[in-house]
């Protein structure tokens, strides 16, 4: 088929005519769907149900470093949790620390300790005229959220195909003190799927900030989250890097078993340098007695090690891969070489970053919504929610059966050849 | 016999002599015993392991509100859950939200919450010159180690038989808008035991505080923790008080299953009226996308209601009873009428506070450590951990055995007795 912007207005509107018809005919179908979020199916969730099993009322429920998980205490995580959160994040065990469920709540809780007690002496945020963060877009809404919230003003950087633009990061980060921090999701970035070069990990590792108390928000979110064997993006470990470059305090990675054992129930963890640990220490034995330690237990006792938990991910990693192919399959068929729209194919992580022709973003969604087919608002991925050029939007696949994407991928290409048309025909 | 005060100089020093052979053999039996913490025993935690059983692998492990309990979701709790602790906090359910494991946790995030963004609109408190708090002493020092490390400023307000004196809290309140909050552990107060008199719960509902942003910090941390099935504290539920004086705002109340199931792998939750609880949840949006589901789950599986957690509770009453007892009886044998010390007889909580002679708590403390026993730190209970009289030591009777306590009461009483002859030779 030939690229939209080469039909006359005539053929547009006759082309036009025949997918209204064809969109009247799939919104019969009375689809209710809801693909907003990454959430993980219930056949993912079902491979996980032994976590449930592997804690019993007459079980051990002693920690190998001798710690009864029942009962107060242990401030850092139980030597096994540490353990295998330690290999997740590719860092030795002395580099973690763990806490509840959800990395989300660590990343919160890390900005609101800046606010209210800087980082490592730093005057607290909260005390500062501006605070500043960059953010590299298209990117997580919940990231620019939490910054929002904390009236952190959000620098839009690109997010290129090596990860952000690290010229632009330099040299921001190099001359504005008050810039403190940038948000990352480092491999399998969200939506894009983009993971960082190894160069970009070591200029990351090399950043020079006017501001001491700037830190690198790590969000290692999909780091085992592969969809194929054979094809998997590799990232250079940061804090190793950062070490190496004698600037081991500038970052803080975050991760957690979310996506891996129960979202809302796994246990998250902060890796980092002996004195940014050190550092949240101080301030999480006032927020606490311990985290909850059972929970611990179970995850090191269901997964074992880390072997086992590349195992587990591969049984994700098959309900997944057919239900991206499914949607790269619609893309490709229905939108290929019409010129009026690309998306990322991605090995890994939860979502495929469509781009649509500029101003259309918020037009697809709506129409997609008239179908019976909610997406991730358009401009969520952006701070703010706005996207300058109102074109991106994420698709996430996890949730929907293959068959309901099927449908819901044929109510979004509709959705998009519609609204181009009429962004072509204005 | 007779009163120390009451005998002579040469009698004490005589007496003394004998108690220091005494104290001699105490110590030469080697104790190694950590009394400093209100930490549950190895038999209480045996009594919750059912908790372990009760959600299997293929259990349905959907709430009765139709949320699989696995996956993301549900910002404030689900249905079962909300429902049993707003039952153990006397409140309706439309009053409740599900935190995370520990409601110390929730504190802090509430004295966090309040410095960056305040209550229900009013000024951040970072914001302001002076923040200030009201605090019954002695008290707990968790407490009072939150609003130190947010650079709150502490008075103390001493607590009364009937709770804190309410003729000071009115009075200050009333005349400080920088006063925004007042610790509370109404029954079973931590540590003295003392349960609020319906007077004071009317008193705290009715107050009418210079600042709007004030709040009750109300810690039902001992709400059905009773030691005896005959005779049990009663307190008025505040909440409700607090609308019918058309005060609905002014309390927070925080509550657990800390000491009901297991510390760490419990739930907690904020009880609190309409304005509150949706100004807790605005910040909690952007914290979380939820708590542990599958933990309020197997809360609500094991225990099944309220009647349920009361039966539970009386198991623990029988575990704790006897340890109580054996402190009560060795303090009345060894220092009944000597004048050296008083100390309370709570019907619940986890505590025995015990005054000693003024500038005595410390050596107290000292001295029995000397013979192997950890005592709570003499000041922890009182702001910036400075006991004005140096009289108040906090005992926790829970984790040892009843045959531990019987040892750790003899210390204590000797290292009493040798402290204060010292303090009336000098």
């Amino acid at each position: 088929m030939k690229p939209y912007s080469q039909l006359t207005k005539e053929e547009l509107a006759a082309l036009k005519k025949e997918l209204e018809k064809q969109f009247k005919e799939v919104k019969a179908k009375g689809l209710k769907l809801d693909m907003s979020r990454g959430k993980p199916s219930k056949a993912q969730l079902d491979l996980s149900c032994g976590l449930m099993d592997v804690l019993k009322g007459d079980s051990d429920l002693v920690s190998s470093d001798g710690v009864d998980c029942r009962n107060y205490g242990i401030l850092d995580g139980i030597f096994d949790a540490r353990k295998l959160l330690a290999d997740m994040s590719e860092v030795p065990e002395r580099s973690i620390l763990i806490y509840g469920n959800s990395s989300l709540n660590v990343m919160f809780d890390t900005i609101s300790r800046a606010m209210t007690h800087g980082f490592m002496g730093s005057t607290p945020w909260s005390k500062l005229n501006k605070v500043k963060f960059l953010c590299p877009v298209p990117g997580y809404d919940r990231h620019f959220a939490i910054t929002e919230f904390f009236g952190i003003e959000m620098i839009n950087v690109p997010l290129l195909e090596t990860g952000p633009d690290m010229d632009m990061v330099e040299s921001l980060v190099s001359s504005d003190a008050s810039i403190k921090g940038i948000w990352c999701v480092p491999k399998y970035s969200n939506p894009t799927g983009v993971s960082y070069s190894d160069e970009t990990v070591r200029r990351f590792a090399h950043l020079k900030p006017a501001a001491k108390d700037f830190r690198i928000f790590w969000d290692n979110a999909y780091s085992i989250h592969h969809l194929y064997e054979d094809k998997k993006d590799v990232i250079l470990e940061i804090l190793n890097e950062c070490i190496k470059a004698d600037n081991p305090d500038i970052v803080l990675k975050f991760i957690s078993t979310s996506k891996v054992s129960f979202p809302g129930s796994g246990i998250a963890a902060l890796a980092a340098s002996r004195g940014n640990l050190a550092d949240a220490k101080k301030y999480m034995q006032f927020q606490t007695i311990g985290h909850d330690k059972l929970n611990q237990l179970r995850h090191v006792r269901f997964f074992g090690d880390m072997q086992g938990m590349f195992e587990h991910m591969k049984k994700h990693a098959a309900i997944l891969r057919p239900k991206f192919e499914k949607v790269q399959e619609v893309l490709e068929r229905e939108l290929g070489g019409l010129g009026i729209g690309t998306w990322t194919k991605p090995l890994g992580g939860y979502f495929i970053s469509f781009d649509s022709l500029d101003g259309c973003a918020k037009a697809i969604v709506a129409k997609a919504k008239e179908a019976g087919l909610v997406m991730t608002g358009a401009g969520a991925t952006f701070p703010y929610g706005k996207d300058p050029r109102d074109r991106n939007i994420r698709i996430a696949p996890s949730f929907p059966t293959v068959e309901e994407l099927e449908l819901a991928a044929q109510i979004f290409v509709l959705s998009v050849k519609l609204v181009s048309i009429d962004k072509l025909l204005k």
